[in-house]
């Protein structure tokens, strides 16, 4: 089974506006970029990549994109979020015979479960793809199911689930399921990433990461070398693009950004709007800060 | 353009566990049994149908089956859900072919929505389907999206929007649409249903009219013939039911009360789970009294 | 034991913003005010009171004075609000002393509290005055502690506590309580009043009839005829009132208002602010609205 | 002015539970245990001090035992928490007039407040004792009061406010003032400490520290050493601590776990509950395994 590590960047969704279809060359284009810039991995269809806001075509033609345009350089790790246990299930084994190497899972509510029926979920879209590893993704905020340590504990038990994506902003959550269970955990752009990585994360999927490539990749490589004074010194110059995008929706500054860097990827779907001219040069203005 | 008054029963959406399809003879059944009732019209398709839980295809079949059983006796009102305007124009033009009389619209959140965004949806898919009378739906508490009153008022200048149901369980916004707009409005079971008839309201979109109907259209009866006390004594003798709902589950109490009652809908879609013995037997205690 | 029924103003609390001296002559006069405008009793020291702004020497001397003003004429029921038992016991004690006949008790919430926490609270300030009735208050959204139906009616057994009121907005708390329990129930402003009349309420207890306390009294008299109709036009048009007050602060709304007709109430206590010029224009005209 | 930094212990309020005397005996043997064991100040007061909880002359009890039992040793830093601006200037002008080195200021919320106002707030009661350093402290889930960035920015202007402490549990926060004002800050109990440290915080304020000061201690000279991997290896350790206390409730279970070490300081005030024998067997067990 692939060993995820390092710094992914939640991919975009380039979709026509118009016409609701994938543009292939400019999804192909960023992929290229960003391995270029020495990417660990590729994460499509995550909230970046707006996929409640997709249907189940395009969903699925982006990542045969992803992964064509990959070509086996890094692991390609789609997300999958779903209200019911079949569309996930169905979701993950067409990902996967699509070549993705893991999933990243989240679970929707509309209904409010009980801790039973949300394990019940994990489990059995974890078994339908059993060689595939699973990272479990807790987002209350935006998906409205939280995780809580307990339950991430015993989901642990489940062989290809691996990987913890916490992004409800309390860091302390994280150190307690690194306390109890064999996850590794990767760092959601609700977190201080370098954080997450002093406390033993593996490494940070994340939006920012489309648009900043070798930068936080820079801040993976200095935490590994344990350089935490250098390190320290990046986050904080990177950590104004967080704020940036916690200000003004995730998926519309960074399709923003990315069109400010001369990738045509349009418009967030709509019901969302594009970015007014002030929020989008804020944003340019904290690319160049933390590049700088 | 249809006018919409009365009850409307949230028709469940009974699909077989293991394969996904829509049991028909079930759903005909279920129809037949609800018009025979003397409901003014059936809702497919609302929460209580697990809209989220079911994909298109599982979608469109129920539509079609509903208005096939309904034979032009009673509008059908299908909802409609949807985090993408796209999504919701292309099911709303769907339905609207498969013979549906009306729509209920519901926004769903992931990323929170500026007001301009949630107006612009609406009035998209208003206007996608504009012989189509539109049930704007105020569901904060499943769907996440809140309509406050002012921006009520400004859809309701909206020719085919016409009608609000509002189901965040504060009766007094009610009032304050009532004041201020032309809409008419439809009560949630959130709410006290008699209140909101007394309020002005013209009817009750309603899970439990699935399996007290003849009580829910006696209610509506007194109502309408100003009968203020009786309604009231009915109305307390079946405010039970919305109780045991709130508790256990608006989808898996409907579908287990209907079980109970012969019609084999089978348990709510995964991951939800079937209800334990003891709220079943709570259920069926709640029924028998409010049915007494 | 004194019985309690119809309009209870919550009475403002006029202090001196330099010196925090309490306003006797202010107080006493509007007092009178009301008392000849028919209200059926008083009410210092709730929300509209701004009880959590005092300390307990002003306190004791609203109470003081508003029994001293009211010579016996209507029944004077102050608020109680404490986060501590011994504080909410001494409290109601010194009320009582002062010739209170009855109290409106609320807990605050600092720490979560199990229920048992919360019940044993009511029970023992109840049992500390018991020839005092006591109006059970439920305020989640401004105290923090929700009173869930099963809890009221466990409190309902105590002989004292013979009242409810319920303000959280979800008008169907109150039918389950009405059906589930012996208590009388108190309409707060979050509801429509009329609505809780027309379910089996005794009163409204509201910041809103300080201001308007002639057609609050109109409206309680309407509703006990039976003249729903009548009732619900003027229900209609007072209805505003409750909005502009939710919208811009109960305490400063009320104080505004006086001030509008000639009360020195003063300012809201700091560090609330007073209200701008538009909100008050807003409230002049929502009260002359009410008023025709 | 006083410069703060280090290990605060937030102290228990050891009152009588029966008269309400404060237990002067065991208060003096607790703040000499915690200065024995090397703390860098004393915070009597805080939300583990229970001080909504208490009245006036006890919380002003407590600051003279507590001052006079430090003996100049260490800086006494008590907590000011009040809905009303006269309120806090009052009890920060009588803990400064009893010797108080410092000031934790908190907003407690009743009615929602305008940005302005909360400002407001903090600057008049900076004002009232300017010779005194404050510690501005956001606590929205307890108190209710968020304070965003920006205002923390514009509040970091006042001479005397010099420290923030944040216990929304958010770290990224921290991180944002951090880079944008002078702030120093101070980690809560919600964050995990060892954390706020590498971020460039200067202390702890906690009440943890009451139950294990010297491991507390150890983990601050760890991380003013730069000794990174000894203090992560110590505050997973701790780390249990806060945990528990997370879940069953800060000042019950400091209370318990002191009473374990043979400082009778009674139950929290009612109507909190003394926490079950498993609870306090939990405590028991964290408090050993951190200890070890």
């Amino acid at each position: 089974m692939t060993s995820l590590h390092g710094i992914y960047p939640y991919l975009v969704s380039p979709v026509d506006p118009a016409t609701g279809a994938v543009r292939e060359a400019v999804l192909r284009r960023l992929v290229e970029h960003l391995v270029d810039a020495g990417v660990h991995g590729l994460s499509p269809l995550g909230s970046t990549g707006e996929s409640p806001y997709l249907n189940g075509e395009q969903r699925a033609e982006i990542v045969r994109i992803t992964v064509a345009a990959a070509r086996g350089r890094v692991p390609v790790v789609p997300g999958v979020a779903a209200f019911a246990t079949q569309q996930a299930v169905a979701e993950a084994r067409r990902y996967a015979g699509l070549g993705a190497d893991g999933l990243v899972l989240i679970l929707q509510q509309y209904f409010p479960l009980p801790r039973a029926a949300v394990a019940g979920f994990f489990r059995d879209v974890a078994a339908a793809v059993p060689s595939c590893p699973v990272v479990l993704y807790s987002n209350p905020r935006l998906a409205g199911v939280a995780l809580p340590a307990d339950l991430v504990a015993e989901l642990a038990e489940v062989p290809n689930i691996q990987y913890f994506k916490e992004a409800s902003g309390q860091t302390g959550e994280i150190l307690t399921v690194l306390n109890r269970t064999r996850m590794k955990v990767f760092s959601a752009s609700a977190h201080i990433p370098l954080t997450v990585l002093q406390l033993g994360g593996v490494g940070w999927m994340a939006g920012p990461a489309c648009l900043l490539p070798r930068e936080c990749v820079a801040l993976y490589d200095l935490a590994v070398a344990g350089e935490w004074e250098k390190a320290m010194a990046l986050q904080r110059r990177l950590w104004r693009v967080n704020e940036v995008f916690g200000k003004h929706g995730l998926a519309a500054c960074v399709k923003a950004g990315l069109e400010l860097q001369g990738f045509e990827v349009g418009p967030p779907v709509a019901p969302q709007l594009p970015l007014g001219e002030a929020a989008v040069a804020e944003i340019g203005a904290a690319l160049r800060e933390a590049a700088s």
